[in-house]
């Protein structure tokens, strides 16, 4: 059965980057507003593929914003239910003069397929359908219970699959899900990522006198708001890094020592990394952890913005009345957004100068997620990748945040498998976003393999 | 001499105010392209003015902004030459639904006229002219010899002024200048301000990551700029608006004992002002010393806006690879402008966070400038406000910097006398501007009498 996979699997890959070439060719930009007409053709083709490889109950699903596209194989009794997520809209190509083939010609170069959307995440995504095709063209059913879900708006606020979620999240009756819209650690390096940081994003508003006043008549006696939050901020995090509000630290956990070991092991090098990844004369943050514990283990704070005064070009005296001020925190597993939320309220009140008065506002709080490298659909997922790629699995973690995950954990109560086959420098959000066509043609097995794994 | 001058001011009360109100008519808005007539238009009236009271060589000079109006009576040989002061020009009058009366419609009410530029500088301007004619009407000549120079860019760059004094300063062979264009300490007080703060105005480049990074992947290894101005903020100025940048007050003098003496004296609660002026829940700055001495003889140092990174609505996650921050100083006389700008830029570096470099450009640097309240010009102009106020000359100091004062020095090399008959609650710059119609008739006096004194 198996290697009747692989072997259609082999034998269409011609047929099969040619799809992806023709999805590519369709600017499904979610942003732009003039692309509603490509939004609706990118989902249609996902609609038709999905009716023409044999799964049933394929539809869009309509509502405020770009459709969902759903379908379903519930037909193998005893066998677990897998969602199936991607996202088939994509980021604008801006700026276009730094593509070295157009954003929406998909070109081949040096094995590579350049274009937008190409790793983010259209080919991540049918490289998880062409694995279901392969298995409805050779058995005529996939080896276990499939939702399919892929949504249009990953890319701009994602509404439509949270309310969906929200609704229907239960009733989907799914053990787990699979994502692939991530990246291997490096190329040949089988990835899986088991945890994403969670997001704490605030707005802190600084209060001084009743109206701007002048510098000159004012300065010295009425308070500057953005002193204040010069001040503020100074007070949240130390000169190395460390985070001051009280109790931050409390929850957080070391990672496994599993964990631990096998990052240790990890083709990084922190100098390398500071050259090429960020550029910077040296890299910051909390003594005692390497960059990658810092990234993926460690709670942060960052500062993103500050508004109020005046920043036009010449030379204006004012001491605004008011100041704003974005600031947010990632969290890692264990920590309770809320109380953390609240100490950084608390906190940040503490530290307000003499003669302001502060409002922080919570815009939006969420936990870190964790899957347990015990759980068996990571455990087959390893062993699909390792049997695709010859390479041990490596787990990883993201110091980003996916919101989905979260939204499948909260309303479908499932965990995330989060199998990546990007890589890198595959640009994804910037000029010359591209695919590694190995990858692809790799990914289509391996989430094959991993079905078949999955089987009872 | 003296009486037929003051009988002429007394009769002509009620024309020099319709005379001030049809040029608070013409909105010559200088920060405003479409006023550019309307800027022609008033210095067309001034130069009129000058003409028909009888004075010699009035002329507009022409250049690449707007017209400046000069001229002049230089035919007293042996008195002092005493140049006159004023701007025509006038700030925009927005927010145009706060004033109770339309801005160019000069309206009386309960003793004061409202219109935009009544105190700013129009009213005050023409309080200088009219006593010059009423000394022309009188005795066919003024007690002194006379340079007019009245500036139309005074609320915007002042170029004009500034290319003309530093091309003719010297040559305008006065003795002093005298500015009308300040405040009364309060209502009945004769005012003169003897000294103005200098400024340094800079501006902060901090730079840290190469490009713009994302804090999900970045945060907690890549140095932040937003996070690097706080601290270099917060290190340049204590919790109690200390100035930390080393040498700062090594130049600060104490006011003398004669000043502080009067200062103590004056009609000032620091709690009223707190109130009424800024509105803030407690006022801020250097412990030791009082309100006034901190705006008047203490040097200050303000941020006045932050740029870099996102201050949209909503979230984004931003390290901005770059930020910078607008600071200035506050310069009391004595301090070496040049000295603290390098102390200052010195500091700066020193502050600079790990991982991140800095780069300070220097957009002014002027230092502060103080009359002696020994000076003749000064002694005579207090004399002449006793005699007009009937009530004790004070000598305040202003904590902003008058540009024109500060070229009347170093182009003329004249001290400048500023003898205010602005309120503190005219409103300038804002809505309802006003000027008090009695200070209009008392500056006239004022003036004719401060000239008459200076003749020998």
């Amino acid at each position: 059965m198996l290697n009747n996979f692989l072997d259609y699997c082999r034998a269409n890959r011609e047929r099969h980057l040619e799809q992806l070439k023709d999805l590519l060719r369709i600017p499904s930009i979610s942003a732009l507003p003039e692309h509603k007409n490509d939004i609706r053709r990118a989902a249609d083709f996902i609609a038709d593929d999905l009716r023409s490889m044999g799964l049933r109950n394929v539809a869009l699903v309509e509502g405020s914003g770009n459709p969902l596209v759903v379908a379903d194989w519930i037909d193998e009794p005893g066998q677990p239910t897998l969602l199936l997520y991607g996202h088939y809209d994509v980021q604008p190509p801006d700026p276009l003069d730094e593509w070295l083939s157009p954003p929406f010609e998909p070109t081949e170069r040096d094995g590579d397929l350049y274009a937008r959307g190409a790793v983010d995440d259209k080919g991540q995504m049918l490289l998880i359908l062409k694995a279901v095709e392969g298995w409805m063209k050779t058995s005529g059913k996939p080896p276990i219970n499939l939702k399919v879900l892929i949504e249009g708006e990953e890319e701009t606020d994602g509404a439509m699959l949270a309310s969906y979620l929200a609704e229907n999240g239960k009733a989907l009756g799914a053990d787990a899900a699979l994502i692939c819209d991530t990246e291997m650690f490096a190329p040949g390096i089988p990835t899986i990522s088991t945890a994403l940081r969670g997001i704490i994003y605030t707005e802190i508003e600084v209060r001084g006198a009743r109206t701007d006043l002048h510098s000159g008549n004012y300065g010295g006696v009425a308070p500057n708001p953005l002193q204040g939050i010069a001040e503020i901020l100074s007070g949240l995090k130390d000169a190395q890094g460390r985070i001051l509000v009280p109790g931050f630290y409390d929850d957080v956990q070391p990672p496994s020592v599993a964990e631990a070991e096998a990052w240790s092991g990890l083709p990084f090098e922190e100098e390398e990394f500071r050259e090429n990844e960020v550029g910077s004369s040296q890299l910051t943050g909390e003594p005692g952890f390497s960059a990658l514990e810092r990234i993926w283990a460690r709670p942060t704070l960052e500062v993103h913005g500050i508004r109020g005064g005046f920043v036009g070009d010449g030379a204006k005296t004012v001491i605004p009345a008011k100041a704003t001020v974005k600031v947010s925190m990632r969290l890692v597993p264990a920590m309770n957004a809320q109380k953390i939320a609240e100490a950084f309220k608390a906190h940040v009140a503490a530290l307000t100068p003499a003669g302001m008065s502060v409002e922080t506002t919570i815009l939006a709080a969420s936990p870190a997620s964790l899957v347990s490298t015990e759980s068996v659909f990571i455990q087959k997922g390893a062993a699909a990748l390792e049997d695709t790629f010859d390479a041990k699995t490596v787990y990883i973690r993201c110091g980003g945040s996916i919101p989905v995950v979260g939204e499948l954990q909260r309303y479908a109560g499932i965990p995330s498998v989060l199998m990546g086959f990007g890589l890198p420098d595959d640009n994804l959000h910037a000029p010359n976003e591209k695919f590694h066509i190995d990858n692809f043609y790799h990914g289509i097995e391996a989430v094959g393999r991993y079905l078949d794994k999955l089987a009872h």
